[in-house]
C-alpha cells in the first residue's frame, strides 16, 4: 500500500502513534495533522510525527480534498462537529475512518454529516494505548501485535473498508471486524462498566471524612482493581455518555449480580459462594492463560 | 529479643515466612511446625523452615506448655477448632497471637476458648502475601518493610502485646494497633468489597453464553481490575462469611454509590459525572503518589 496523502485530525497519542507508523512502514507521502492547539502541533512536526500542520481555526477543510485516507482521532465529543465541517470538502476518492471507543454514536454522527460520502466512512477502534497523552508521547511500535476493530456498516463501501484494515496492518495491528452495536454492547462490559466501577468505589471512599486510614490500609489488589480510575475524567464522562444504552444494561445487569452475591454472603450460604468465587478464579485464571500476547493497554 | 520455642499452627506461606524470618534474625531457639499433611510438613522440615513437625492429628498440643509463642496461621475457618483444642494445653507464660485477616471473629473465637490465657491472645494480621502457597512458598524478607496490624482487646497483657510487636519487626515488618471493629470495617472497604466486585464481574461475564467473544475483547484495564478474582474461592468465602456485617456494609454504600452514578448516566448529567471520575482520578492519584514504599501483596 501506497497512500499519498493522509489527514490527522487530533495528533494525540493514537493519531500521532499511526502517522509514525505510517512513515516507518513507507506507506505515506505526506501526513498533514490537525488540531486544537497550535503548541502540540509544533511538538508534532518536531518530532516528525506530521509534515504540515493546520490548527481548527484555520482552514483545515481544505486539505482534505486531495487526501487519500483521514483518521479522525479527536476526543470522540467533537466528532459530530468535526463530520459536519468535513462533509463538504472531501474529495471524491478520500476514505475517512475514525478511533473513537465506541461506534454507534459515531456511525449516527457519520451517517447525519457524510451524505453521499458515507459509504467512504469506515468506523474504527485500535485497541490501544498508555498512560501518556499527547504528539510527545506518539511512537510508531504502539500498534504492534495489537487489535484493531473495524465497524463497517451496510453502507460502507468493502472496498474502503479493505483499504483502512491494510492501513492498520501496515502499523503491525491485527484488523477483526464486528457489528458496531455488538462492539458498543462488548466494550460497555469489558471496559466501561470496570472504569465505571473503579471510579464510583474510589470516589465514595475519597468522600469519607475519615478516607485517610482507608486509604493507608489499602494494599495491592486495592492498587490494581483500582489503576483505572487513575484516568481521564472527560474521556471516559464521554465514553459513558457515547455508550449510555449498552453502558445502563451492563449496569444493571452488574447490581443485579451483586445483589446476588450479597444474599448469598447474608444468608451465610458459604458452598454457593465458593462455587461463585471459583467459577470466577476459574474463568480468570483460563483467560491470563489464553493469553500469548503481552495484554495491550486499554485507552477506551 | 531472643524466643526459646515458637510454634507455628499452618506452615503456609505466611507461617513459614515468619519462621524464616525470625531464625535468620536469631530469635528464636527452636520452630515447631503443626499442620495438617505431612507432605507440607515434610517440605518445610526440609527446608529448615522449621526443627520438627507434628501433623494436627497426633499430639500436636503438648508442644504448648514450654512454647514462649504460639502463631495460628492456619485458615481462618479453622481456628475456633484450634483454639478450643489449644486452650488448656497453653504454658502460662505461652503468647499467642494470628495472622488471620479478619478481627473481630477471631477475638470471639479467643474470648470462648482461650478463658485465664485470654491476656496473653494477642490478634494480629500481616499484610503480606504472594499469589504462591505453603511451606515451599515461604521466604524469610516476605515482612520486610510490609505492615502488620495488631488489634489487642481490652482484656489483652500490653507486655504481650509488645513482645509480638517486636517479634513481627524481627521479621522487618512495621507495627501499628487498631481498634478490631475498625479494622474490619476498613478492610471489609479496600480490599473485601473489591474481592466481591472483582469475582462478581468476572463470574457474570463467564456465566453468558457467548462469554468468549467478551474475554476475547478484554485488555489491560480488565486485567488489572480482575487479578484479584483469580484468587483463592476457598479463602475468600472464609473472610467474606468471617467479616459478614462489615462487609454486607460496604456493599449497600457501594450499590447506592452505584446506583448514583447510573443515574447521572441515565440523566446524561455529563457535568457531574465528570466531576464524580475527577475526585476518583484525583483521590487514586494521591494515592499513588504518597506510597513511598512498593505497594504490597495483599493476601487478605
Amino acid at each position: 500500500m501506497k497512500l499519498g496523502k493522509v489527514v490527522v485530525v487530533g495528533v494525540g497519542l493514537i493519531g500521532g502513534s499511526c502517522a509514525l507508523a505510517l512513515k516507518r512502514a513507507g506507506c505515506v507521502g505526506e501526513v498533514v495533522g490537525v488540531g486544537r492547539t497550535q503548541a502540540n502541533l509544533d511538538i508534532a512536526v518536531a518530532r516528525a510525527v506530521i509534515d504540515r500542520a493546520c490548527t481548527l481555526d484555520a482552514d483545515w477543510t481544505r486539505e482534505l480534498a486531495d487526501a487519500d485516507v483521514v483518521l479522525v482521532a479527536a476526543p470522540v465529543a467533537q466528532f459530530p462537529s468535526l463530520f459536519v465541517a468535513m462533509a463538504g470538502a472531501l474529495g471524491t476518492r478520500t476514505i475517512v475512518t475514525d478511533a473513537g471507543s465506541t461506534k454507534q454514536d459515531v456511525i449516527d454522527a457519520a451517517a447525519g454529516a457524510f451524505g453521499p460520502a458515507l459509504p467512504r466512512f469506515v468506523p474504527g477502534h485500535p485497541i490501544a494505548g498508555t498512560e501518556h497523552t499527547g504528539a510527545a508521547a506518539a511512537f510508531p511500535s504502539l500498534f504492534e501485535g495489537r487489535n484493531v476493530i473495524l465497524t463497517p456498516i451496510a453502507e460502507t463501501d468493502p472496498g474502503a473498508t479493505e483499504r483502512v484494515a491494510t492501513l492498520w496492518q501496515a502499523c503491525g495491528a491485527r484488523v477483526t471486524t464486528l457489528d458496531a452495536t455488538r462492539h458498543d454492547a462488548v466494550f460497555a462490559a469489558v471496559s466501561h462498566l470496570p472504569h465505571v466501577l473503579a471510579f464510583t468505589l474510589v470516589a465514595e471512599l475519597a468522600a469519607r471524612p475519615d478516607a485517610a486510614t482507608y486509604f493507608d490500609h489499602a494494599a495491592s489488589g486495592f492498587r490494581d482493581f483500582t489503576r483505572i480510575a487513575a484516568g481521564s475524567p472527560e474521556m471516559w464522562r464521554d465514553i459513558a455518555l457515547a455508550n449510555r444504552d449498552a453502558l445502563l444494561a451492563e449496569i444493571d445487569g452488574y447490581a443485579e449480580a451483586l445483589a446476588a452475591a450479597r444474599a448469598l454472603i447474608a444468608e451465610g450460604d458459604g458452598e454457593a459462594l465458593a462455587a461463585l468465587f471459583a467459577e470466577a478464579s476459574r474463568a480468570r485464571r483460563a483467560w491470563e492463560a489464553a493469553r500469548r500476547q503481552p495484554v495491550v493497554e486499554d485507552k477506551g
